[in-house]
């Protein structure tokens, strides 16, 4: 990192800061713009992207267009306007320069002289909420975004305007909100290595290059002090790991990844000598292609950390992305199956090549092509990852994301070695994702809500072990933050048997947390994942391993009191005070199985268990006055003593079809589970349909090349999976 | 209905009962079959309908298939093996006349064999329930589904069979089971007026027409006493209204028509002289189109009644059902839509005209071609209706459905003046449909599950008014039977102003219920649904208005005292020991405000507090200890007095879109609701964005053309609907 650092640092010196004024140069070029106006017509996707702006612009030609004094939270009027208003001239100057069209131009000029006069009055937003305030916007993060749109905006019209005009705009409607983010916003925001950081560099880059603003570029690039602690540069170092994983996760790499792309875009052609798209080994491409991968069949990204689910990649940011880097990387298959998703492009260069591509590529795939991957967290790799096991082709693909990543700053949840499960595009173990109401005012102005710290962030909300009900890091984010769990080993390469193993030796004091999860495909086509979880306390400790779930109950192996007349909580804090109990059952030397019904699978999680437990089914809703949660049920396994182990078997089985009338295979096949040794080794046997499936690891070496032998079995490696007697794969 | 009888017994005496043998005759004669050989692979849906089932059936060759001792429920082995079977038997049937290959003749001779030795041996099935038992399924209902399957497929193979093998499996297969359900399965069932009827003579019938069984074919048409008490006939008048209408529900005809078009179209080539499709005014074909108008955007059935949601048009009964129609009654838009979904087809000759068509048009519709409709129900059309509300073209469409019928038979619910409301293809005022899990053996053998009598048919499951918390007729089916509500009035021709109003006296003692609703489009493009309800008791009564709704609760206009800690049950039976009240509010003298969110689109319920009442907010869950239940949500007004009256405005409004991240119009626009009288007349004016919408309408005079005075305001018929001071239209 401080290499590049020290070598763009160096390039800085030796070249001129920017070119010789020649606008537009942001979005585009004027050659670019050229070839675009000539082939819009030519493609399907390029006509209806470039009709649909005109539509939207077109309203607004001849009209006042309305600049409110800021007001409103997020939802509200005056935070709605100056969002519309900001994309309005972005999209109005993209038409001048595309029609020639002078009315186009003159609706931008016409908002930005408005800016010019409202922008030097603004106080600190009056709906904003501790130091990160805004100007026009409630936060300051907002502000950024309308300097990266309103930047493009005034270099797509700079050569319609006077100078007079130039310097009414650039002094009055962007020095103030340049000033503003470089200077004044509390805790050094502006160099935060964040998301909001990102935007901030990006909006101030943008104006800087459009304005010819040599000091600004400069901060943009490395900083508001120019020493390289911020600006771009340090966001591309400190932000990814080396392979492209964003630290907040893949719901926070499609916002960022916007900013990112747009100043890399504007640099391409005010600097090319940066040469940023190259930057660390192509850090910008890994990070787009990485958060593709992680993303569910029907596009929307995993909700790893805060995240909303329905977002995926049709959204704004990712048209940006994927259309400017269709063009700066070359064609990629997966990137032509999101754009023919997106069905929409960026008038640039990079859009009009892809609806060209689409217009021509018969055939185009329905899915992304998702594979199973790893991922490593950390700006050198070195803090934990991501490991997404994938199995089955098409829609009928299976997904299990295994997370051993570092915290990921402040949207990070506290969910160490936690686990969920898609299968054929469905959520089945699933993450509750954020609570917040994005843009909806009711709703707290569309921020987050205090549920999602109270519950969503919470360990008892995920799919991973709770230690005497209180959450990792005790929900302490800059405990998290100094910490992050450890693969042990894995294997992803034979569809057939993909395993990870992971440690977690501080969410807890004096308790070591390890799990190994395996996504099997059995001879016969079966799909079923083995969870191991070791716990190891020094002291007798309450166990929780909750499995949040999607889908009806069908039935279980054991009897349970259900809670029928009137329901308690389970707990009072740490997330489960929102759990109401549904039902509980006390549980001794057994197979206990829990089936459910999600859209036309079932799925059975089969537990061992050894001595005793007690399961809760729970429904969240409880301490929940406002109504802001989901009322989602979840199946927990509790287990009370100083070393207890989990050996869940998740099975995918049968169909139901209730248009046919249907069902098949609606009982779980597994017939015992039996568990041989858990010490220096862990040995297990599941019978499943009358099979054996053994499997045997290794708890303290997990080299490649070691040979063990356990239990009359012998294997290289850290693990073996046995099936039938024979080696599965 | 007699006279139609009475000409049909006589026709039957001057006609040959039965053209001499030719075989086959049932599903196709050998000149279609002809027709359709050559012509499947010539379309795209033809050939891989085709091949389908040629794929389906040709596992099966040279196989030993089992036909094994009856003894499951629904979902269990035997059930599913014979029901796959005779499906298996059919489709060899059809390949056999289709390839002129004998190995699919041999397979279902073997069927056939087998089933000629066990159908002799069978005593009532082990897990019958009630004395509608069945031999070869738990009800005789499924044995009659085997009689309509195996009979065609015996006549498909009729001709590869030797005369003995005819005799054995005459005798041995089918004998039995027509004599049992002709002669032995209790309550008269096979004359029963019911789906269960309409199977039980489709099955007789084409066994008897297979068989070339005069006997047989006689009972089919006019009842095991051939008294035209039961059989087709009989249930071609009994069950539907003039208008084609089922009194059982759009859910239930889908069951019923694929046995009365089964049987028909074997009678078309059989009985030609009968011509059962044109009988009574087509019936039949009304009867298709009805159920197909009572269908969402996305193909679901309309759950009236007892109903699963999931099921849609693309089912196999409807496929059968618009594949013949179309050969019969020619062609039509909206079956082609619907067959275009179905995206499979029968192979007979309107399944390929289908084919063809679809082959050969250009843009056929996204969706069935809904109209407002209203259908009467009762034999004579004198027992109620049905109305459906519609407004929108396309995806944009907004249907409420008022249901004023009958009893519906033993699959209806308590729910007499009932609303639903659907926009945009979403439940938004949902019925909870049946509590079921068909064919899934956990659920109680796939059965209707005990909360369908407890839950879902209760009158507080559905949105209209429980008094005293008792549900409509005490919940007496045989006392619901004898009463059906009464339109007062309706128009349904002015897409912006559609109001329907009628009554109900019999389902309270002396309580007098009268409900009218208006699905209302502004000028302004915006779409609201008024609805007054009137109850009028002769004592100090309970009111509860619920309205289930499907989404997230965004806010309400006053306070409530949330559950938080503790949960109990609204109350202890009639469907409200099930539910959970989450909140309550005492509120006075006010507008209460309620809106949720539903996918991307804002909904919110203005009621006119006049006085006080209390609200409740709750949620299905309790006393479920099989956790058979959905836990979706209601809002509940409650008054108490002895003439109440609601008034509540539910408007649709603004839209949400998480991708983009943009809410607009989240708040309702309602600004006033003032009654002005509600006695002789009813006059209210709602504000709604500054506007005034009057709604004025005589309580006492519902024709069309008698001119009335109120208030100032002056109009011809029943009601008056003002905007801004004009007339809406």
């Amino acid at each position: 990192m401080k290499l590049y650092c020290l070598l763009l640092m160096i390039s800085l010196i030796f070249f001129p800061a920017l070119p010789q004024a020649q606008h537009p140069i942001t979005f585009f070029t004027k050659a670019e713009a050229a070839q675009v106006r000539n082939s819009i017509a030519k493609y399907p996707v390029s006509l209806s992207s470039f009709n649909e702006l005109k539509k939207e612009v077109d309203t607004w030609i001849n009209k006042d267009v309305d600049v409110p004094l800021p007001k409103d939270p997020a939802g509200g009027y005056t935070h709605e306007k100056h969002k519309a208003n900001y994309m309005l001239m972005f999209n109005s100057g993209i038409l001048y320069n595309l029609t020639g069209d002078g009315k186009y131009a003159a609706l931008v000029k016409q908002l930005f002289l408005k800016y010019a006069k409202l922008n030097p009055t603004l106080p600190k937003h009056p709906e904003a909420v501790g130091s990160l305030a805004g100007h026009l916007f409630w936060q300051a993060l907002n502000d950024a975004n309308w300097l990266v749109y309103a930047g493009m905006a005034y270099d797509l019209i700079y050569n319609s305007l006077s100078p007079e005009e130039r310097k009414t705009i650039t002094d009055g409607a962007f020095k103030p909100e340049v000033d503003y983010l470089t200077k004044e916003v509390g805790n050094n925001w502006f160099n935060w290595i964040h998301n909001h950081g990102v935007w901030a560099c990006a909006g101030v880059g943008i104006i800087g290059i459009a304005t010819g603003n040599k000091d600004y570029v400069d901060m943009a690039l490395y900083g508001s002090n120019k020493d390289g602690k911020g600006g771009l540069m340090a966001q591309m170092d400190g932000l990814f790991s080396p392979d492209g994983y964003y630290t907040e996760g893949p719901y926070y790499v499609r916002y960022a990844i916007l900013p990112y792309y747009l100043f890399a875009n504007a640099l391409k052609n005010a600097r090319p000598d940066l040469k940023v798209f190259q930057y660390r080994e192509r850090i910008l491409q890994k990070a787009l292609l990485s958060g593709l991968q992680l993303t569910n069949l029907d596009g929307a990204f995993y909700p790893v950390n805060d995240a909303l689910k329905e977002k995926d990649y049709t959204s704004n940011e990712l048209i940006t992305a994927v259309d400017v880097a269709w063009d700066v990387y070359g064609k990629d298959e997966g990137l032509l199956v999101v754009a023919n998703k997106q069905n929409r492009i960026l008038l640039n260069k990079g859009g009009i090549s892809i609806a060209a591509t689409i217009a021509t590529t018969k055939n185009i795939p329905a899915y992304y092509p998702y594979e199973a991957v790893e991922y490593v967290d950390g700006v050198k790799g070195d803090e934990g990852g991501i490991s997404v096991l994938r199995n089955g082709k098409g829609k009928n693909l299976t997904a299990l994301i295994y997370k051993y990543t570092s915290h990921g700053l402040s949207h990070g949840h506290f969910d160490k070695l936690n686990i969920n499960l898609y299968d054929k595009g469905n959520e089945i173990l699933t993450d509750y994702g954020a609570v917040r109401f994005i843009s909806i005012e009711q709703k707290f102005g569309g921020r987050y809500l205090p549920e999602n710290k109270s519950y969503a962030a919470q360990t008892i909300a995920h799919n991973t072990l709770v230690v005497d009900e209180e959450s990792h890091f005790n929900g302490n984010e800059g405990e998290s933050g100094k910490h992050h769990s450890e693969k042990l080993f894995s294997s992803i390469d034979d569809p057939n048997v993909q395993v990870v193993a992971a440690q977690e030796r501080n969410a807890y004091k004096d308790v070591q947390l390890e799990r190994t999860v395996y996504l099997l495909q059995l001879p016969d086509g079966k799909k079923i994942v083995i969870d191991l979880f070791n716990a190891t306390a020094s002291k007798q400790t309450q166990f929780d391993l909750p499995f949040q779930y999607s889908g009806q109950l069908i039935n279980t192996s054991f009897k349970y009191q259900p809670a029928t007349k009137t329901q308690e909580t389970l707990g009072k804090k740490n997330g489960y005070q929102f759990l109401w109990k549904e039902a509980e059952a006390s549980v001794k030397d057994t197979i206990a199985q829990f089936t459910f019904l999600n859209n036309r699978t079932f799925y059975t999680i089969s537990s061992l268990i050894e001595d005793s437990a007690s399961l809760f089914f729970t429904r969240i809703g409880a301490n929940d006055p406002n109504f802001n949660l989901r009322h989602e049920p979840a199946y927990i396994i509790r287990k009370k003593g100083e070393k207890e182990f989990f050996l869940n078997v998740i099975e995918i089985h049968g169909s139901f079809d209730p248009v046919s009338e249907n069902a098949s295979s609606s009982y779980s096949s597994i017939n015992d589970i039996k568990l041989l040794e858990n010490d220096e080794y862990t040995i297990a046997e599941i019978t499943i349909n009358k099979k054996k499936i053994t499997i045997a690891k290794s708890n303290k070496i997990f080299d490649k090349n070691t040979k063990h032998t356990r239990k009359g079995i012998s294997w290289i490696g850290p693990y073996t999976v046995l099936y039938d007697g024979k080696i599965l794969k």
